[in-house]
């Protein structure tokens, strides 16, 4: 049994007049007096083909008009222009084969709007929606744009890995991996991690950045894309446990050069889409969010504003808005904050650069001043923070005693401090939640509907 | 700070009498009467460009002359012919910077040959080495290729989930993952597992087989490429803790389907590697294996072999070969059985079928004899099984009667049963382990040594 013809394929190409073969699943169907008209989908586009069924088939009695929403069928038949509204051709079957059936009262999915937390409840069917259809297969693009931006422009992809005794952004926060049998451990406050599988505590890795440096200093511009975990007991729609982060990292680069790598990518995954879902997309614009092109044009249109953390500080301060945690030099800014930055001042896309070092992560490049860092968040208008990313700091020097202002134990770190002590270099590199960007693409307000099986408190 | 040109571009395009800049680290220096020879590489590619400073240049005495192994450098200069065998172009250069020095006492990376065993003892460091670099670049290839193959032939991409509670092969051997806090943790011989984050016992995924089937059954075609993970105390050269697995999964498919799109890929996978990274395979060609062209084209100019697990037992019965472990209808393939099919008797890759069903796991499609499962393995000479793969059994009633027998808790399973209660299709997929395709490309012995930072027993 071969692959047949994907109906995206036909619905492109309509090879009028030709006897072709297509397999998938009714979405639909409606009968008139000697015929039936399937609308069946294989999963390749959000549009199915429409299959005429003539009750002159050897099976139309006792199979075809039998068949319900979700039955699998293989028809082979000739295509033909079609004279019905909104589509310009139709199958005209031969023969059908039904491969298997789905009970209408026992199949969850008939034809019907159903709510996104229904179908979370059902994440092994609910690809088989139009929504988290179209989700899944910009997913896929995405993730193929990804790759295709950075290999072209002389990127090598790093499998960092997954368990890892780091902990890059001294989260906190991380889930712990063992090969000790939990039910017979009993301790007093200490585990002996030597007899575990690693000989020491392992966790699930929080980002790859500190490996990718690694290999940005061997292989000049790399960049990793996968999984990335967090322990963190939010029960937010804006929360995953499990979620899969892309992090490029580049020899010889500064934060401008970082900020103008992160824009032009957000640009390309932006305009990739588009060419490439449109049907998915316009999908999106019409159920999900009417404002949807407006946003993904804003985007593209734009040069992304640029400020830095000390200005926005000022600009806030000045605005007449009221927010819940009160603005002043040196906080962390909040989700209200990013917002207004993008959505009220600035009205598109804002980078903020040069953040207190307080708040951020002692691997921040040191600025002059002393008091902030060459680190950059890039805010979306209705989304807040996509990116962050930094220069990180290649002065064997200042990290080590950043490290030590920081309580890290640079023993840990050796490793990481050889980076620098090694014909060390400027360089910069930044992470985007691939999920964050999906989010955006399509305006799902929850991030549980754009992974296919979400990971969050209570739930694996 | 931009990026500048990379020295792969430069040597392929050679902007002769072009003033251009590049950044790198030094590989060696050669210094004669009024100027030094530089080799200076960025990791765009194995090969650096030489770099020609003379002594009026302004550091030129207190720094270039004073330059070693590891320090690294920005150059700008004229590109011109070079004189010099081997090469076509150099760099004179105008003006250097050095950013990091790399003192050759403490340097690990001097100039000289260095075992495996000792580069895995430095593992952040060892992709500046020629070798592992070049591992490094025709990974980051390959991963390229694998999106390439399955996203040009309509494939979506599926990033199936890495913490589960699923268990794909029954294969015991899985970590565990917990936010519970070991060292508090007492049991009783029972741990309450209400309390952790997910409510029930997690693990690290061995295989997103299972997943992918619930969306090849949405979509039509998918694939996964991700880490899995098994918790084996194998300290051989063939395994590893964490690796990546390339597992497609298509709808409407059977074993033969299966079979034909495997040895595509591999043939596909393999041809990409030797036209893009032809002076990467060169270096394993002459330092690592003198063997590894006639091994690929091996690959590449053969169908490959198939035969069924029967006649594979009769062949080996049949030969005078002695084998450790001795044959007969029912045992399990080993490596060394492997091994002698596809480089002795059949001299080219072999995919073995048919299986007795007790030695594969349930999901396996049972063929009509009722003996054996529609089961593939494919052997490679030199490495034994690159890929395994099925048709799946898509039929509700024999796969809940197998997983009756093979004890499997069906209600663990409801919602894989599911797959096949509503519009089930015949199906089929496979796995290939990614480090395998590497060390067959690369002919790298240890398969600790085709992947960035190795997990193994006792090592994070």
């Amino acid at each position: 049994m071969k692959n047949t013809l994907q109906i995206k394929n036909i619905l492109r190409q309509q090879p009028i007049h030709s006897e072709i073969t297509i397999s998938g699943w009714l979405k639909s169907k409606r009968d008139s007096k000697k015929l039936s008209f399937l609308d069946v989908s294989d999963g390749s586009s959000l549009s199915g083909l429409q299959v005429i069924a003539e009750n002159t088939l050897a099976n139309y009695n006792n199979q075809i008009t039998k068949l319900t929403t979700g039955c699998s069928l293989t028809v082979r038949g000739t295509l033909l222009p079609s004279p019905a509204k909104g589509q310009e051709v139709e199958l005209h079957a031969a023969d059908i084969q039904v491969h298997g059936w789905a009970d209408p009262e026992e199949y969850p999915l008939q034809k019907k709007r159903h709510s996104f937390e229904f179908l979370r409840s059902i994440a092994h069917l609910r690809g088989r929606t139009n929504s988290l259809g179209a989700v899944a297969r910009i997913r896929s693009r995405l993730s193929y744009a990804v790759h295709h931006f950075f290999q072209e422009r002389g990127f090598f992809q790093i499998h960092t890995p997954i368990i890892t005794t780091s902990d890059c952004e001294g989260a906190g926060d991380m889930f712990t991996v063992t090969a000790l049998d939990l039910d017979q451990l009993c301790t007093n406050g200490t585990v002996d991690f030597s007899k575990d599988f690693f000989g020491s505590p392992a966790r699930l890795t929080v980002s790859g950045q500190l490996e990718a440096e690694a290999y940005a200093l061997a292989l000049g511009n790399v960049y990793t894309f996968g999984p990335t975990f967090r322990a963190e007991n939010s029960h937010t729609s804006r929360h995953l446990a499990e979620f899969w982060m892309v992090e490029p990292e580049m020899a010889f680069c500064d934060l401008q050069g970082d900020m103008d790598l992160a824009e032009e990518m957000l640009k390309f995954l932006i305009n990739d889409c588009l060419e490439n879902c449109a049907e998915d997309i316009a999908l999106f614009a019409q159920f999900i969010d009417k404002k949807l092109m407006d946003k993904l044009d804003n985007v593209l249109q734009h040069d992304f504003a640029r400020i830095s953390y000390t200005e926005a500080v000022l600009e806030l301060e000045k605005s007449a808005k009221h927010f819940d945690f009160p603005v002043k030099w040196g906080i962390d800014l909040q989700s209200e904050h990013e917002r207004f930055l993008a959505e009220n001042l600035m009205q598109r896309p804002v980078i903020v650069t040069d953040y207190p070092k307080s708040i951020k992560p002692v691997y921040m490049r040191l600025n002059d001043d002393e008091k902030t860092v060459a680190a950059m968040d890039i805010l979306f208008p209705g989304i807040g923070e996509i990116i962050g990313g930094s220069q990180r700091e290649e002065r064997f020097d200042q990290l080590e005693s950043a490290m030590t202002d920081a309580d890290v134990a640079a023993g840990d770190y050796q490793w990481y401090l050889d980076l620098r002590r090694y014909g060390t270099v400027p360089h910069a590199g930044f992470g985007l939640g691939f999920e964050r960007i999906i989010q955006f693409i399509t305006g799902m307000g929850n991030i549980r509907d754009v992974i296919a099986f979400p990971r969050t408190p209570g739930s694996a």
